[in-house]
Formats: C-alpha cells, structure tokens, sequence
C-alpha cells in the first residue's frame, strides 16, 4: 500500500502599496501554507492584513516569510547584515505578522526566509543561526520550512526548532540532491506536465529525476509552488488536483 | 493633606542604523514609560530590541509610539493616509514592538502616536479612528497616551480602551488649556528652572500659568519630557527629582 | 479651415524593483510626452534608464514626473512637506532623470507632479511655489505641465517658466472648467467610444461636454492618457488614431 | 628641495532627515575635497543642497559619495547588487547632486564610492565595472577616487577615467602597502599626535611605518579625513595644520 501525504506552500501577498504580484485569493485555493511577506522585501501592512483573513478564512496555515530589507531588489540581493541586526529584523517581521494572523483567528505557524536569505543561509551558519535567533525572540517554537541539509535545519535543529524540508518541483535536481543553480541550463522546469508528473513522484516516493537523468531521492514534506508567473495559478491547481487522483493526501504540516 | 502622583513619558530608541537622537540609556533612569519608535519614523529592529531590554531591566513601561512612514520626515510631516491603511500600519508597529517587549520580559502597555500623526488625530476623526482601530486588531486592550479633549482619547473611550491624558513641562498653554502652537512666539518654555516649576505646579495641583499670564487647569497623568535637546536628560532628572521632593510620587500610570 | 495640434502625454516608469505598472513600450508608440517616474513614489534607476531610451528611440519627450517621496502610498497622499525640502526634492528628483535623459541623447524637457502633489498644487501655492523653486534650481526653464489655472503654473508663470496646459478624456469636467472630483458619481468616463470622442472634441474645438450636458471650454496644448488600466493602450491607441483621422495633429508641444 | 601637494577628503552630509552626523560647516573649513552623501546611505535632498552650498562658497571641490541603497544599514552592508542595476544607480546618485552642485555655482568633480561598495570594488570587478559604468553614463569623464591597485582603479583607467589614489592616515598599513582590515587588532590608529605625524610622512614621502614597524611606500594624491567621531574635526584642522607647517601644499586634485 502507498500512503503519503504532502503540504503545498507558496509566496503570498508579494505586493506593496500600489502593486501587485499574485493572485493571492486563487492560490489559497490551492496551497496549504501561504508565506506571507512581511514588509521587508515586499508586503505592506494592509495586504498584509488582508492576505491572513483570506488564509485564515480558508483553513490555510499562515508562515512568515522573513527577508533582507530591500524593497528596491524585491530581497533577491545577497546582503552582509550583522548577525545581530539580522535577528531583531527577523523578529521584527514575525511580530507584525502575528498581529494580522491572530486578528484574523489564526496565528503565525512557521517561518520560511525569502530570496537571497533563503540562498544564503543554505550555507551560511552565522546568517543561519541569527534567522533562528530571531525565531527564538518570539518565544514560540516555530517550524523552520527549508532545504533538507541546510544550515538553516541545522542551527534550528540545535535550537530544538522543528524543521520541515521543502522541495521544488520545477527546479531541476543534480544526483547529489541539490539544486541545480538558477542560470545553468535546464536549472527551471518549464514544461507543465512535467511539472506536474514531477510534484507526484516527489510526493508519493520521493523521488525525482536528476538533471543527467538518474533517479535522486529528494525528501521532502512540503512542496514550493510558484505564483508570480503567467499560469502559475492554474498549474498549481493541475499540480493538486493530480497530487489527489494519485492518492496522495494534500494537508498542511503539523 | 496634598497627594500626587505622575508618570514620566519620553520618547526613545529615535535613532535609526548608524543614526542616534537620544541618550535611552540615561533617558531610562528618570522616566517611568518609555514611548518606543516602531520604525516607522525612526528606529531600527536592532535598537528596539535594545531599547526595550534596558527598560524591561529598570522596570519601565514600554509604549508603541507609533507613526506615519515617513522615515525622511521623522514622521512630522501630515499625510493623508487611507483610514484602512493607517489602522494596518498602526497594528504592525505594535505588533513588532511587542515582539521584543515579550522577549525582554515585559509587554507593550501603551499606544503613543508619534508627531505630525499625534496632532492630526487631535481634531482628524477619522484618522484617530484608525488608529483606534490598529490597536483593537492588535486584541489588546491598551490605553491611549494624548491630548485631553483629543478626537483620538474620544474615539479611544467608544472603542472602550482606557486613555491616559499627557501635558507638557515645556510648552505654552492658551488660556483654554489648549497648547500654543508651535511657531507662535512663546510656545516653548527654554528655562529650565520654569520647566521644573510648571512640571510640579501641574502635578501637584493640576495648574499652569498660560501664556496670557492667568491660571489654567491642565489635569494630566502623565508629563512628556523631551529628550533630544542638549541638556535635556539633565532637566528631566531635575524634573523627576524636584517632583519628588515636592512629595509628588512619580509612578507609572496603571 | 479646422487646424488643431495635441500633445499625448502618459505616465511611464511607474513599476519598482521587481514590480510593473504600465506596458511602457507600448506606450511609448502611441504618446508624444513620457511623464518618467523619478525614484520616488515609483521608478527604480534601471527603469528610469530604459524608459529614456526607449522615449530618445522614439523620439517621444521626457518629462520628470516628481512626486512626494512616498512609495508605499505611491505618491497619492497628500504630504505637508515643508518648502525647502520639497524644491529640494523636487531638483533632485529632476536631476536623477536628468542623466539617463543625457546617456540616451535626449534631454528632460518639462516637469508634471505626480498624484497627490499634482492634486495639492493646484490650491497649495506654497507647495507650488517649491516646486517651481525645484525646477529652478536645476537652471533650466523647463515648461510646467499641469491644470490650466492651477497655483502650480500661476507661480512657475511669476517665475518665468512656460506652462503647459492639459486636459483629461477619461475625467467629467463642471461645467466650470474644472474636473469633477474622484469618488463622486460620474466623475471617471469609462466608455472607450466617449473617451476618444471627447478627446477629438477637446483637441478640435476645445470643448466638452460637461457633467450637466451643457458644452464647457477646456482649452489644452496637452491630453493625458492613463495606461495603468486594462485596455488602457487599445484605447490610446483608439485616441490617437482618431485624432489624426479627424484631422488633428499629435505632436508634442515646443 | 622637498615638495609636497596634498588633497584633504571628507565624508560629509551624511545625515538623514532629523538626524546628523558630522559637522559640515567646521570640515568645510579644513578639506579640500568634499564626498558629499547622495541619498542612498544617507543624505536627504536639502542637506545636500546646503553642502554644496557651503562647499562652493570655500571653493572645496564637491564630489559624489556614492552608495549602495541601504539607508538602514548607512551603506555598509555588502550587497549583490546586479551589475545594471547598481550603474543604474550609481548615475542616478551623481545626476541628483550635480542639480545642487550647479545651483551652488560649482560642479560634482569626482566620484568615490563609500562604505561596503568602496571595499568591495577593491576586489569585486564586475562592481568597479558597473560603477565605472554609472560614471560613463553621466557623459562626464569624472576621477575616481579611491584605493591604489584596486579594480576600480584598474576599470576606470580602462575607460579613460582619471584616477585619484588615497591613503587613509588613521588606518594601520601592510607591509605589502594594504590596510590592515578593520576588526584586527592595531588596524585604527587612535593616537591623535600619531595620526598626524603619519598624515606629514605619506604626504612628504610617500612612506608611512607599517604595522609590523618596517617603513611602507603609500603614494597617494589624496588624505581621507574621518569626521564621524568626537573629536573629529579637531584631529582633522591639526593634521591640516602640521602639513602645511612642514611645507605641504594643501590643495585639491585637478
């Protein structure tokens, strides 16, 4: 018998005063954790506000998406930030979305870095462990959603944060598990049905094809979905839908 | 038999990275509420940690003061700002205010708007409705520091939130206990020994000489001193001082 | 013999870092003036660069659309910027545009305020003053775009800067000559067919029909086309290609 | 005979809104060459209109400190910045203050890059590259100061810019000629007598005493005066003082 149950997440509420990224009521349709953008590298406080009652009114798990401050370069800009500094910036985000969270009945459940943060603290244990610093200002013990193997798992690991391993089923993989970076060739899976038949395969026997085409297994209980890109909203909805025919339950992490 | 007791606001942490306006730490051994910036007008993540540390450690109650964005301005330029968007931005800043109150052992127990905000919802109704509103989403009951007679403390009461009125040392009062407006000639009392005088005068009977020269009831729980003049730590300890001296008990609103 | 000459002037530019506003290079091929966004209610260096030369290529006009420094609010809330700091702003803002205008061979060639200061400077004559003081400081007589009788060309006129008058074909006007306010019943044309027929109206014969049926005068050397809209480029397009059916010629003022 | 001519530079207008850091008007008094802050690590447009002001009235050559955008972080946060963005941003920075640096009757003369940036185009060519680029934008062939043997050095030669080499005299030299990095222990000279005898030996003999105490050859054309620190402007007129005591002509680079 095969049983296996997966969490869709994706980046929500990526929008600032005037401007829009995402469908964000259709995703929520789809996903069962949104990462809710803070302020720092998009997110103002009044999507901010709107996003969690959506989520919340939807049943969908509300994370943090904390960021590098930097608006201009959608925090996509790898930035040398004193670690101390990085971890009051990271509370700081957490503690403003919890107040939108919790007035909309729901509460901040986790935390996902963003961007170039999310890149960096992959390898870099100083960034790494000021982002768990930061969690652990808030006085809650917040699931830390992130590449199995990185830095980030492991500081939060010794800060006794659970950790929740994501996998992304339109980026390529090499043999060893990684990522094959953005910019190489075949790094970004464009082919729908692909993608699709990849969300399957990772979901129910994690596994996946690498880049040179051998099998990789890649662990993983949630799965990044992307929302900013022309028909990302109805590929999502083919990436559940087909999640569901294949048996596999779609539900948030606990 | 004359009893008496004040609390002692002051506005804190106003530097912003490499910036610094006030001197907290010293700030802190004579106020009983520190009006926290949330980094809207000034105040970086890393200082708000900081700030709300230090007063956590000396037992003084930590406030929002909350802002309009406007870090260029200092947050004392007026600005039209949608009522919905005002009450998200009032929210956020308590919100990641609390975050390191909590974490220093204490807890936001005050709003303080900061500025031109501060006198705009003196008279704008809608604007201090939102910002009402921003701290009812935030759950929390918290009183309302500002103008006796201010659309915002009227607003506060519909909502049910407890007010706190505030009068200043160092201000002109019109003959209807209404401030002088900053500009007027006058407005601003320089002399230290008369700011001592008025702080004790309205403490212990409630009274200050306006501007025309008569006596003016100017009922408050609360003095604000300033903290970013040179030698204003020095008046506020002759202030604190002088209060008690004077048998007034200097003690935090409840 | 009917002979008329419009102006079509749009704002561009307007996106942010990851963000985008309008379909700039489409745009491009329909107007005659480029209102470029300056960095500061939206308009990041590198969009500023493209969009000059883009403007130079097609030898479209630049303009310098300054604005408060407001992204969050995308410059549509009204500021009390003090004077000095609003020219200041004002030149810099116009200075920045200034070398991307230059790298792209061409050159800033008048100045429109965006949103709320363009909204506020048509009463506000000491903010109007500043911003004339702005454009001053940069030593060139750059033409002022804004409403016919607005304190903004009154004080640039004193100054002795040329005007440029426009007018709105997708805004009901009074039948004083002046635009019925936003949020009031009736105030926004949205029927495509109305807007190019008034615009052909106002550019022929300088005369629409006001909000109570009656015809008004509204003399303009310009017409704004709004492209942050969907459609809104058909529909420029539909403007323009009318107005030289009818006989009148698109080209940007001297 | 000995003949000596040095360039005094100095950080300057590198306040923000409400807040400042150094004393512009007593530096003005000592440099010869002023890096006036451009907005993005600090410096609102009216302070950098009252620099310039003050600069070109004691003829002190205005040049354009440009910065990564980080007000939080006062620019001295590495960043990825992408190479077109941070030309982009680099001619964006100039383009601002030559409005103010004309309106003052004077010009920007050269361009240094400031905290993180400086540092990192030492090592990192595709930033010296694209800073060298933001400078070509300007169409202006503008000397570059900086580092001697940095790559920003080596690409603006390359691009046909002038290059101005500086020596810092309150910073611990190599023996290989290099600073020793900032957090190392000896790598700030803090002896005020010390600093300025060093200041006298680069600027007669090109040589100063490095750190393990064997002599070191530091040509350079230019001394940076450090004016963020208490006593700052003191050190600065002393340093000032003794060169021209020992016969070194203090005057500006052509």
């Amino acid at each position: 018998m095969t049983w296996a149950s997966i969490d869709l997440n994706a980046d929500l509420g990526e929008g600032f005063g005037r401007w829009r990224l995402t469908d964000d009521e259709q995703l929520l349709s789809v996903v069962t954790s949104a990462n809710v953008a803070c302020g720092f590298h998009a997110g103002d406080a009044s999507t901010m506000r709107q996003v969690c009652a959506m989520a919340a009114e939807r049943k969908v798990r509300i994370g943090a998406q904390v960021s590098y401050r930097d608006l201009a370069g959608f925090g996509r800009r790898s930035m040398d930030v004193p670690a101390a500094e990085l971890a009051a910036e990271t509370a700081y985000q957490i503690g403003a979305l919890e107040v939108f969270a919790r007035a909309a009945g729901s509460r901040v459940s986790y935390v996902k870095p963003h961007g170039a943060l999310y890149n960096r603290v992959v390898h870099d244990e100083e960034q790494a462990e000021a982002v768990v610093e930061g969690i652990m200002l808030t006085g809650e013990r917040l699931p830390v959603l992130g590449l199995p193997g990185s830095r980030l798992h492991t500081m939060a690991e010794k800060a006794g944060l659970p950790v929740v391993t994501e996998a992304f089923a339109d980026r390529a993989y090499r043999v060893d598990g990684t990522l094959v970076p953005r910019g190489q060739e075949g790094a970004v899976v464009t082919d729908p049905g692909e993608v699709v038949e990849r969300s399957v395969s990772m979901a129910r026997f994690g596994v996946v094809t690498s880049l040179c085409g051998r099998p990789v297994g890649v662990r993983a209980r949630s799965l990044c979905l992307h929302g900013d890109t022309p028909g990302a909203v109805g590929l999502a909805r083919r990436v559940r839908s087909q999640l569901e025919t294949s048996g596999v339950r779609v539900e948030a992490f606990v």
